[in-house]
C-alpha cells in the first residue's frame, strides 16, 4: 500500500476545492523525511483520495498535486506533462514561456525558451531529482540546442536546495544578440537578472506602443529598455527610461543604440525622482509604470499597496491632459481588487478623470489556473488620465 | 447663493474617494422636491465643495456628479460633454456605443451609434428635461439622420419618469438590415430588445470566432445569434444555438438565412436543455455562455452565484477534452473574485483542468471609471477545459 499524506479534520477547504497545494498545518501529520522529494497520495480525513502529488517535509507548502489520479512521477509522466506544454504553445513563436509549473502539472518547473536556447528553474526537491531527464526530455522534445539551469532562485532555500547555474552540454551560454518582436538585445541568459529577459510583458510592449507615436514617454522602472525601444521604435517624440539598477541601464543604452533607437535612460530611484519633479508642470504623454515585485509576501501587502498609490499618483498627476497611464503589478499578493482601490484613490486625490482603455493579463504562455490563484501574478491597466 | 447638499459627518467615504453617486441616507436632509431635476452642490460635512451634479428626491441615488466644478447644466455642458464623447471614440467604427453614462459626465444618458441611427435611452430626470437639445447635439456632432428615444428602461421608474419611444423626427424607424462586422443582422431599434443589438460583446465574438474551425459549437444563450452566427463563418463543423425567446431563436434564423450560414437554432430553457443533456458523452469543442444578468441586485446575487455555478459546470462536463469555454456575466453585482470562485467550484466539481486563455472585458466605447466600479458590468473567461 503506498504513503498517504492526511489532512486534518478541519484542514482548509482550498484542497478539496481543487487548488493543488497542502500546507504543512493541514495535515494530521507529517510523513517522515525519507519522503522528501517522493511522490505519496493525499487523502481527507474519510479517507477519500485528493491526488497524488511531490511531498517534502521541508517546505511549507508540503504537497503539490501532480494528479487528481494514481501516477508516478517517471520519465513516462515527465514526457507527457512536457508534450501537453508544448502543444498547449503550438504557433506561440520561439520565444515564450514554455513550462509553468503547477499550470504545465509540473509543480516546481518553470521553462522559458529563447530561440534555440532552454532556460530552466527548477525549485521543488522532486522535480531537481530528475533535472537530468528533464534536460533530455526538453532537447528531444522542442529540437533546442541547450538547456540552461539557472537553478539560483531564492526560492530553493525553501525546499532545502542549494543554488547553482550550470548548462546541460557543460559548455558556457556565450552572451549575444538576439532578436525578439522586431528589436535586438543584448541577452545574458546564463548571468542576467531572472531568466534574462521578461517575457511575460511582451504582449505589453505591442498593447502600449499604439499609444507612443508622437508622445513624450516615460518608462519609470525600465530595465533593459523594452518598453521604452518599442515607444521609440513606434515614433514617440521622446523617450526617457528610469531604472535604479545601473547595469540595466547600461544594457538598455547598449540596446537603443545597437537598434538605432533614440531613447535616454538614466539611474536613479524612481521615487525620487518623482519627488524631484514633484513641482514641474505636467510634461509626459504616456508613462509606463512596471516595478518589480513591491509585495513579496502577504505580510509585506500594506506598505506595498502604500507605496504603489503614491506612484501611481505621482505619475497621474506627471501626466498632460488626456495622457495615457500603464501601470502594472507582478506580484500574486496584490489582487485586482486591491489594484484598483489603489488607481482610485490615486485618481480621486489626483483630482482626474481616469477610463480604463485596455485590461492587460498575463499572456497565454503563462497560463492561470481557474483552480489556483497564485498562478497568476500579472496584471494591469492602460488608463486614460483626462 | 446656490443650493448645497450637505452630507452626514458619518457619511461613507465613497464620494469623498471620487465616486459620483450620493445616496439618500447619507445626506444630512434632502432638498425638496423642487430641486429635482436640478443641479445641486454636493458639500462635506466641513462645507469643502465635492462637486456639482444632477439632483433627485425621487430616486436612491439622489446626487451624481456632473464635475467636480461648479458648472450647470446647460447647452454649453451638454455639447462639452458629448464632443469628449465623441472623442473618446474616434475611429470605433459607425457601431459603437458612443455615450455611457457617468463614464461621459453624462449620468443617465446612454447613446449607441448603428451607422447612421443613434439610440438614445435617458434615465435620469435632469437629463430627460434636456432631451430635446441632446438629441438635436447629437445629430450636429455625429452626422447621423435621426434619434430614437428608447425611453421604455425600468430605471426610469426609479427616477419618477415615464416610460416612452420616440424618434427626434416623429417618423417611425423601419427595422432593416444593416452590417455589423461582416454579417447582415435584421435591426429593429424602435421595437427589439435593449438597444437592438447587443454592441459590447462584438470584440468578443471575433475573439470567440478563433477557436472555432472544425468545432462542435454550442451558443447556450444565442439571442439573434452573434456568438453562433461568427462562429459558423469561421468555419465550425456543426452550430447550434439555444435561447429561450421564441422571438430571439426566429430572429437568428433569419439572420442566419439571409448570412448564407448553417447554424441550427432551438427555443428552450437552457437548464433544462442541459439537465437533458446530464448522461450525454461530452459532445462539444466550443461552448459559449453568455446569459441575460442573473443578478440584477446585490440581493439576488447568492442565488445567482449558485445557478451561475451550475450553469458552468454543466458546460464543462459537456465540453470534450481540450474544450473551449467561452463564459459571461453582465451585471456589475458579480464582481470579477465571486466569478473566479464560481468558476474554480465549477472546473474542481468536473475533475477538469482549466486554464485561462483569455480574460474578456467590456470594449473601450463603454469605458470604465477607475472611482466607479458600477460602471464594470461585463467579464469574462476564455477557458480550455482538457
Amino acid at each position: 500500500m503506498s504513503v498517504s499524506l492526511k489532512l486534518k479534520p478541519n484542514a482548509n477547504a482550498r484542497v478539496l476545492r481543487g487548488h493543488p497545494w497542502v500546507f504543512a498545518n493541514e495535515c494530521e501529520a507529517l510523513l517522515p523525511a525519507e519522503y522528501d522529494g517522493s511522490v505519496v497520495e493525499c487523502r481527507d480525513r474519510t479517507g477519500r483520495l485528493l491526488g497524488t502529488g511531490i511531498y517534502n517535509s521541508k517546505s511549507q507548502i508540503v504537497w503539490r498535486r501532480l494528479s487528481r489520479e494514481r501516477v508516478v512521477l517517471d520519465e513516462a509522466y515527465l514526457r507527457g506533462a512536457l508534450e501537453r506544454a508544448v502543444a498547449r504553445r503550438q504557433g506561440a513563436g520561439d520565444f515564450k514561456r514554455l513550462v509553468w509549473s503547477e499550470s504545465d502539472d509540473l509543480p516546481g518547473l518553470v521553462v522559458d525558451r529563447f530561440g534555440d536556447t532552454l532556460v530552466a528553474q527548477i525549485q521543488t526537491l522532486a522535480m531537481d531529482r530528475h533535472g537530468a531527464t528533464i534536460g533530455d526530455l526538453l532537447i528531444e522534445l522542442t529540437g533546442a540546442q541547450e538547456v540552461i539551469f539557472r537553478n539560483d532562485s531564492n526560492l530553493r532555500k525553501l525546499e532545502g536546495l542549494a543554488p547553482g547555474v550550470h548548462t546541460r552540454t557543460g559548455r558556457a551560454w556565450e552572451p549575444r544578440w538576439s532578436n525578439i518582436d522586431g528589436l535586438d538585445y543584448w541577452l545574458d541568459l546564463q548571468g542576467g537578472q531572472k531568466t534574462g529577459f521578461y517575457l511575460d510583458q511582451r504582449w505589453q510592449h505591442a498593447a502600449v506602443a499604439k499609444y507612443a507615436a508622437g508622445k513624450r514617454v516615460l518608462d519609470a522602472f525600465c530595465n533593459q529598455g523594452s518598453f521604452a525601444l518599442h515607444a521609440a521604435k513606434a515614433g514617440a517624440a521622446s523617450v526617457l527610461g528610469l531604472d535604479s539598477a545601473f547595469d540595466a541601464v547600461a544594457q538598455a543604452k547598449k540596446n537603443a543604440g545597437r537598434n538605432g533607437l533614440k531613447a535616454d535612460f538614466q539611474g536613479v530611484n524612481v521615487f525620487d525622482w518623482f519627488t524631484a519633479q514633484r513641482d514641474a508642470a505636467p510634461a509626459w504623454d504616456l508613462i509606463i509604470l512596471d516595478p518589480p515585485p513591491f509585495a513579496k509576501s502577504k505580510s509585506a501587502l500594506e506598505g506595498a499597496l502604500r507605496g504603489y498609490k503614491e506612484l501611481n499618483l505621482r505619475a497621474m498627476k506627471a501626466l498632460a491632459p488626456g495622457g495615457v497611464l500603464a501601470t502594472y503589478t507582478c506580484s500574486h499578493h496584490m489582487q485586482d481588487a486591491q489594484l484598483r482601490e489603489v488607481l482610485a484613490d490615486a485618481a480621486a486625490d489626483a483630482k482626474r478623470r481616469v477610463h480604463v482603455l485596455e485590461f492587460c493579463h498575463q499572456p497565454p504562455d503563462h497560463p492561470v489556473l481557474v483552480t489556483m490563484p497564485e498562478s497568476e501574478y500579472l496584471r494591469g491597466y492602460i488608463l486614460r488620465v483626462e
